[in-house]
């Protein structure tokens, strides 16, 4: 499909379809006061997940797609007028459009087989997302995005010209990224950048974690003899490997398999643990709470 | 645990809590109407599933946890109120106590797995059940059974005895049975028998449905030379392992697998599947509609 | 990487590597005859895995990887000597070069994940291939192919014009194939073609095998309420997807997939499994016998 | 089925059965060496298994399953005869036969699964060992162990008794012990006591090593958030939690899941996987080589 065909087929299957996303402490009435809300604004609920942490004092959350005719005309009304519910609750809450694409800037390095899913899946018309650009550190993946008509930043950088490097991508970025997809992007980013994009940085990591956190999981992994390699999709915080993990998966390995087998293996996890989290990130599937992630799917 | 010790464990656990199952036919407002009901009786919502499945004109599903204080005494009080609710969006609903256990009857022939693995479940705490009795063709688990008190009924079935060996299986359940689990039974059992228990005899069936039904399907597994096999576990309906799916499960095997090996391995994902099965019906997680299975997990 | 790098990887990768299978009624004896035969021709095993299927009277199978210095000049010689062993034993056997790419040829329709994944896979390095070609009843992935620089064959198929469209199939082919991989090429080939190519066709169907054997099993599957779908790669027989099955595959849905998301998810699992058996077949690793496979991994 | 049906079936399945392992540096004509051996001593090869770390210079593993006539009276005779072979390639090795049960002995503390399973699998007659004992430092599992007519040893374990508990152990186990099992065994054995049973001394590990090393890996797989739990079987070394694994395996977990239901599905992988790791060490399938395994399955 072309980018205009895929918006559109989303235009068309999320037409009037709204998400709602709540987390707040729990107590009586929440759901009869958002359900109530829904319905006297005339809204259909389709989907609805809710979670209690713990019956007594723990948190709630909650995910519900709603129908509302004429959606795109009454979304900030609607936003307006639940501000008074959300405040009543304590809650942390937003309302978005289902068919309304979210921007996503992939960063790479050299590696391309998490970039090909995301970019097969895309085509294939799974993805509600406008790819507003790729960010890379290395050429090498220059002519596969641009032959898509996405648009290729080519930001080297070295230990001295990081701050400068990161101050050029978010420039780059600004007005055009909802969040950033880090598809074997192979520095770290700094503190710095990473408080701008809280929860809206997605990274792969290589291994099952926790184990193996850090560089060359693959060769730990052989040097540990296991008999399973994992994947990692995980939000991006200041502690190294230590984000909000998203989605994990595996698959068995044997003695046979050398390191290079390990990553040929493992590159097959990591592409479609990624892709699974990217997913529901553009489906507002994930609530975070303190380091956890809630994913209704 | 004891008996008693199990009893006990789901009674603090699920004090005051209840589960409320609905399907009916799709329409704004039906999560409005229920949560409204709830809110006003006092109840808390502690977990709530929802699943409609067409926005335009299908079928809406629901599960409900909530908390009541003094819910025993408001139960029947609950259930009355509520039937006008019902009513109005004609919903096929109930409203069980969480805290009390089903009655269960297992009906086995000669192999053990199946059986063993709900009772170690049961005696480790995992399952709300009061396991009335066990009902076999054959007299060889009757030690097994009984010197975990619990009654065992040998009844023995030939083709001309079926019908008053069901009669007398009917006879010893009477007032003792919520939902019956064929535990690897080699028989089969009559319409007549099957229509006094809707959706509420599970069997397990030792392959991947649709593959293989009927029997002998380690052996036509073999033949077919198939690189996975599984489980299913499904309610019994007239139609021989054509009845609704509530869970499956696979595991991998090779050429070098014997029919024997099969038969071997298959055991582990029988009582896994069987034990899943049991553990979500005895937790009001199922609803079934046309043949096919809402497992809210 | 470029068709020429990939052929230098494998060049270097397998010099002087050659593949031993052999399947022969059993007998003491038979791993002597041959680990001697190697032995005194100067081959080192690297790799050597053997299945006996009954210890009384059935068969043998055994795949062999070998290192014989300057093994390209003493290949044809080496199968002249063994055919000595062979006879004896009544084998049925084949040495191959393993730096030596076969040749494939690609079939498709409308569809492109499985192609695409198989083209990933052979330009990611991982597929000691030669694909001379892509054949389709449509134009619709000309150019996701020809961009390759792989030649891109539009054969239309109609009812009427199937005999000599296949003509035209097999005469394209003719000296440019050692197998056909058939990725979800939505035409059956008559048996005719089918016996050019005797466990040479490989096929990916998109079922759990044998369940949903046929047209449709997405919607199949959706229909009968599975929780777990999956595919299977097999070679092409005479008789629909009842060929020999060499792998499966499979992934867990629910109640809340559609049959578009059956089909999506599916989409994974297929050229997962197809590009597996496609890996297989290029390393002599599959064996068929009586219309089942082993498979030494 | 009773022990002594348990040893029947298995002297019938493994009469004349025995199994070769061996270990040694890799060089040219290992395999044609011991395949010459089998077959001139008139055996018969069935099964045979066989890995090269790397073509240069590293490491060769075989298992060879063979069938000779009259094998209990020829047994010690073959050995003698091999060592030559042995010295000659400076070969780990070891001659069993296949029908001698091993004899088990499995240390317990509270926790009933792991020992229940292996119990299980023992009276369905598929692990051929001889348990001569169950000792805990518990009493709570006498009942379990000595209904089945296996003698139950307790003998409590403080830091100050440590020492001559471990001394008891031993003496208790002399002469009846091939390896032992530590099936949920809340005690960390010592150095001393460890190095009297080298690669004999089998653990279950609750959590996906290296993940969560040390107590309590499930409040910790909670408390970061993973979506997937695992087990660990490994051989006990000196460092805690860090010998060569045998085999691991998981399940997919979630937000809704507390800490108790990571335990409770936790312990369906934790019984498989030890379940496996001891029939594989019973089978003779496993070498260890520098701290990792290769399992022959």
């Amino acid at each position: 499909m072309t980018s205009k065909e895929i918006m559109n087929r989303f235009q068309k299957k999320y037409k009037n379809v709204a998400r709602m996303l709540i987390a707040c402490p729990d107590q009586p009435g929440i759901v009869a006061a958002i359900s109530r809300f829904l319905y006297e604004k005339g809204a259909n609920i389709l989907q609805s997940d809710q979670f209690s942490q713990d019956p007594e004092g723990g948190m709630f959350f909650m995910r519900i797609e709603f129908y509302l005719q004429d959606l795109d005309n009454k979304l900030d009304q609607l936003r307006d007028a639940f501000s008074l519910v959300g405040e009543k609750f304590l809650m942390n809450w937003r309302i978005t459009s289902a068919s309304k694409p979210k921007k996503m800037v992939i960063f790479v390095s050299k590696e391309d087989h998490c970039l090909n899913e995301i970019l097969w899946q895309w085509k294939a018309g799974d993805l509600n997302t406008d790819i507003s650009m790729v960010i890379s550190n290395h050429e090498d993946l220059r002519a596969t995005v641009e032959q898509m008509g996405i648009p290729y930043h080519y930001i080297p950088v070295t230990k001295d010209t990081k701050e400068q490097a990161e101050a050029e991508q978010r420039r780059l970025m600004e007005g055009n990224v909802d969040f950033i997809v880090l598809a074997r992007y192979m520095q770290i980013l700094s503190p710095y950048f990473v408080e701008h994009y809280p929860n809206r940085v997605i990274n792969i990591h290589h291994s099952f974690l926790p184990a193996f956190v850090g560089g060359k999981p693959y060769d730990r992994a052989y040097e540990r003899g296991v008999k399973i390699i994992g994947a990692t999709a995980h939000y991006v915080t200041d502690e190294l490997d230590a984000g909000p993990i998203i989605e994990q998966d595996v698959t068995r390995v044997s003695h046979r398999d050398t390191v290079d087998e390990l990553k040929r293996e493992g590159r097959h996890i990591e592409r479609i643990v990624l892709a699974r989290g990217v997913k529901w990130h553009l489906e507002d599937r994930i609530l975070v709470h303190k380091n956890k992630t809630v994913v209704f799917v």
